[in-house]
């Protein structure tokens, strides 16, 4: 807990001290809005927290960790554009507080920040190799998002690479980055990936449960979001799969419903329909699995126990798991 | 001229056999139907010419050379959104062909392939970094051209530095990759840098020009577009300089209209006012002084003055000085 908490505090406090203000102050403003709102640093952490696993110099990992950032803010603002979504973190998105044209350029000039921050390290090449391959992929998987929006037939590991490639990818490189830093084997640097993609799985398909069954003070929103936007979600996905003649023919109604007078009695049905198949159970082992699955990649890597307990706690407090 | 032609055909043979289609489909197709129009190809002919005056191995530079053509292409589809612009080459635009998502998400991706091109050379390392730059500069650029249209007090000296960012340094760019694949000096490469932005303000300058007094038949368009557009060109900053008050006020009226019923009219007018003040002899002699400095630094670089014609030649062309 104290590395974490020491690893975050140095992060922030390096991030503070980078200049983001440069001319034309317009192309920069909603950078510095997007990159300074509260976050979790995920991304940052992972690669940090991977570095520090083999022993590595945080010092070289910062400014990659800040690419990555950076980076992954750039496909926010460029995401929101195109989901034409108002809010993000509670607060307005770019395209909304500026306008599309100032969201596509800023979003723009991150992705060459990111360019620029990753190569601040002593192994630039390898860095900037897996920024690169990683920013294909990101795209491919927000391609196959967009494709899924308008079609009937989506299966369920067709959603799976989907997600893997719009977010599993991101966490396991920013892992991989940090243990490729400090010098880690070609194999653990693959392991590290590898546990990168099951927690990333876990963690979106979290989400997607959570938007249906969280706490909504918790959760900090409404629940049962998806459902309205009729978001072909995990959740939807397994239960079609799962669902009788009838139950089907009543999920695929709801669904094709796009605006409902009540709301909440959408909501409500669906979720009906979801207990009747058990899919918070169902989809809550899936999650489990692949946290297991994690869980043995971690272990195989070749560095004594008590240095993978950083990172073990820190995905554990992510996933709520530690409570 | 055999060497350029030789060069020209070498390319477009290259980049007809790298892969392009890729899934998912949607994505590639707008990055193939933006890419495989056709195009002079300078920024890969710059770059190539320049490895070749240094007895560079041209194999090295291909794929670097392909990155800056999909690079400059990526460009170009996102600016189009910004500038809602129907057509760019007589074609479709992409977001108009498709959509503004389609055009963001092809855009990024191109973006992503320029960076994995750019680093399959020898000299990777230094390769992305000149990439990563000049994309920090070419955003700059585009957001000074953005500010410019609301803005009525554009300086030259602003009018210049913007178009260097958003045109000169990406040709700049493009020769000096080829040098330095080349394994030109650290000296060498800087000349050839400055001879390319000396260039690109040139061939800017020369589009001004020609937009206003260009042979329809030649040009391939009508001219008085930036009049009736009310772009704030190099020709109408220089116009107002060196107008006197009634002059200024004439030229600032008939740029106040945004939309007029005859539209020769007002091209007639302005073009008018251009005269009166010769303006096109003055932009034109501007236009030659950027070409001489770009002969005192190519004359400087530090190889035998026959590895430098066919990059002399080239320029030459492009110019249409060389009639």
């Amino acid at each position: 807990m104290e590395k974490i908490k020491q690893l975050k505090e140095e992060f922030t406090s390096f991030m503070g001290q980078v200049p983001f203000t440069y001319d034309p102050a317009e192309l920069y403003a909603p950078i510095t809005y997007t990159l300074f709102q509260k976050g979790k640093r995920l991304r940052p952490m992972l690669c940090l927290l991977a570095c520090d696993m083999f022993g590595g110099d945080i010092e070289e990992a910062k400014y990659p960790a800040l690419a990555l950032e950076t980076f992954h803010n750039s496909t926010l603002i460029h995401d929101d554009i195109m989901d034409q979504a108002p809010l993000r973190r509670g607060m307005e998105t770019v395209y909304k507080k500026w306008n599309t044209n100032a969201a596509i350029l800023s979003g723009d000039a991150m992705v060459a920040l990111s360019f620029d921050f990753v190569m601040r390290t002593p192994k630039a090449l390898e860095t900037v190799r897996l920024l690169s391959q990683v920013y294909h992929e990101v795209c491919d998987g927000q391609q196959y998002d967009i494709n899924f929006e308008t079609r009937s037939d989506v299966t369920i590991p067709e959603y799976l690479e989907m997600i893997r490639l719009k977010t599993a990818v991101l966490l396991a490189t920013s892992l991989r980055m940090g243990a490729l830093i400090a010098g880690a084997s070609e194999a653990d640097q693959r392991l590290l990936y590898d546990f990168g993609i099951a927690i990333g799985m876990a963690f979106q398909l979290q989400d997607d449960l959570l938007d249906c069954y969280g706490d909504e003070a918790v959760f900090g929103k409404k629940t049962g979001g998806d459902i309205l936007e009729n978001k072909k979600t995990y959740m939807l996905l397994k239960a079609l799969e799962m669902a009788s003649p009838a139950q089907r023919s009543a999920l695929e109604q709801w669904f094709s419903l796009s605006v409902v007078d009540q709301p909440q009695l959408k909501v409500q049905a669906v979720k009906q329909l979801y207990d009747q198949l058990h899919v918070k159970e169902v989809v809550g082992q899936v999650i489990s699995d692949y946290f297991t699955q994690a869980d043995a990649f971690l272990d195989a890597v070749g560095v004594p126990e008590e240095r993978k307990t950083s990172l073990k706690t820190y995905v554990l407090m992510l996933s709520g798991r530690d409570k």
